[in-house]
């Protein structure tokens, strides 16, 4: 295992220190746990959002704490839910008396912990509500579907809502509307290494690769030989726009992202064909998100998210945010 | 080899065609070249930015082409200079009549290919002049100093300069403080692979690592055991600091920079310890830059550049720009 870390198991802290070191203006730390929370929160009038899940899929999810995202992301350890006991800490470090919306990706842990969270402030009369993200296509049940990087839609809508200071049905009512108008599919050319573990989550064969792959070093859905660029933009996009029922006419945001080690210069070969796939099927592409969103370690591999939109869900997409995912120079 | 492209020796031409499809509002493309420019350009009364070099350093060139940053940035083959032709149809497609500044990295095809356009604009009555960027400590010769991250820095603040109106010898007096002031040095833990070749560059044993990395997957200046993340920041760092003899009181920039295929998680953990070790020697961190930013395609490794601010490159390191690579979500 060859990987930039201090002793295993330190990681994660280490890795929200240095977020904290880095963008101080951005974000702050709760005092012994690693969460990460907006810089000025809790605050007056808005609701908070607060999401979370294992660590590892960095930016996801404290890359996206700040104006117009979201105020708090609960890091787990390494591909593991926080606990009740942190996302509990979490919702109260950022309470602001307007409601909580809470955004769990489904997972049996994220939704079991986020869940008893919201029945123990809810009985203490806390305003507190949740969506579940299900955005994976590759399962066909949509109660077994994983929340994947279409989760980012969600920060970015129901955030942009809350920023505005709408009410909490109010911003639930657009997280409910972006994650049924959601849709991913991914697939990796190789596994990851959890730090902890030390070895290889999975194998692949030198010239095999799997499509409908998690973001926990799960196994796919479908093995297969490596397929060109364009071949595999086609089955994450078919399989997209198939669930979606996407019609000529219609308005997509599209997001195209590698999973923490394929360079970005594959990212926008692939996103050129899905482009293309897109357009060609009358469908207009009116916004693009082309980077890292929602990564797994060192996975070499991408995702295709789409999110159909409406005249509000664009608007909420174009909004300002400022968080430490965004901040390039 | 595992990549997500199509035809091995197409990848340049199929990321440019990506990128344009995915920002129009950002680049276009000039018809015929591997070169993006900035919507809009030429921009009169603005001198011009010109950079570029060989591919597979994404984000860098054509991610940093847009408002307050580039005015143009030719894409060679990977890890190949751009060619006469190339470059001086790019100075051509975005002259304003105002002048043209090219930053280019030393790098003797850059340092031939640039300097000759240098010399043909010249000779038709063209504005134009150049700088040549050499941050890299881990040489000692300045002459043989290769420029690696640290000319993002440079491409940032006289994008920022120009953007202000200000006349050539002023952008390029500003490109030369930053040269003047910044330093980097890289490592590697994997080598990386050419597209149009199949196999690593160098090959490394599974605990070793190499100190003094360039970023085309040349060999290193040294070669170590794998180190923590907190041994190889003091490498890095201490390199940076010591060539720039910094000074308690004085204040810098940080870039800490994956090559590709170092995870976001691992950039932080370095990152703290960077940070750290400066907040040490008294210096001030005013600017943090945390992410991929010139990049060895799926290399595993990471750089640090420290740059030395004064009033002027503080204001310009905060000026607003908007490029590919700082459009995320």
């Amino acid at each position: 295992m060859k990987k930039l870390i201090n002793k295993p198991g330190d990681e994660v802290k280490e890795m929200i220190e240095g977020m904290v070191l880095a963008y101080p203006d951005i974000v702050r730390r709760v005092p012994g746990w690693n969460t990460l929370v907006r810089a000025g929160a809790p605050l007056r009038g808005k609701v908070s959002i607060v999401s979370g899940g294992g660590s590892g899929h960095e930016p996801a999810h404290g890359g996206y704490v700040g104006r117009g995202m979201l105020t708090a992301a609960c890091a787990g350890e390494v591909f593991t839910s926080p606990g009740v006991g942190q996302i509990a800490a979490a919702v109260r470090a950022v309470d602001s008396g307007s409601g909580t919306l809470m955004i769990i990706k489904n997972y049996s842990g994220d939704v079991m912990n986020f869940g008893a969270v919201s029945e123990v402030v809810g009985a203490d009369g806390g305003l507190i509500d949740s969506v579940v993200v299900n955005d994976d296509v590759a399962l066909d049940d949509p109660a077994m579907r994983r929340g994947i990087a279409g989760t980012v839609f969600v920060h970015k809508c129901a955030g942009a809502k809350a920023e505005m200071g709408a009410s909490l049905p109010e911003v639930k009512a657009v997280a409910e509307k972006v994650i049924g108008n959601v849709r991913s599919m991914g697939c990796a050319l190789t596994s990851c290494i959890v730090p902890s573990v030390g070895s290889p989550t999975f194998q692949l064969g030198p010239d095999e690769m799997e499509f409908g792959i998690g973001i926990h070093g799960e196994r796919g859905t479908r093995r297969d030989r490596v397929r060109t660029a364009d071949e595999v933009a086609g089955v994450l996009t078919g399989a997209c726009m198939d669930d979606l029922r996407l019609k000529a006419g219609e308005e997509v945001a599209v997001m195209v992202q590698g999973y923490g080690g394929t360079p970005s210069m594959e990212r926008f070969i692939l996103y050129r064909a899905v482009n293309r796939l897109i357009q060609e099927a009358g469908v207009r592409v009116a916004v693009s998100l082309v980077g890292e969103f929602m990564t797994s370690l060192e996975m070499v591999g991408a995702s295709v998210s789409l999110l159909r939109l409406d005249p509000e869900l664009r608007s909420l997409m174009a909004a300002p945010c400022e968080t430490i995912a965004m901040r390039q120079c």
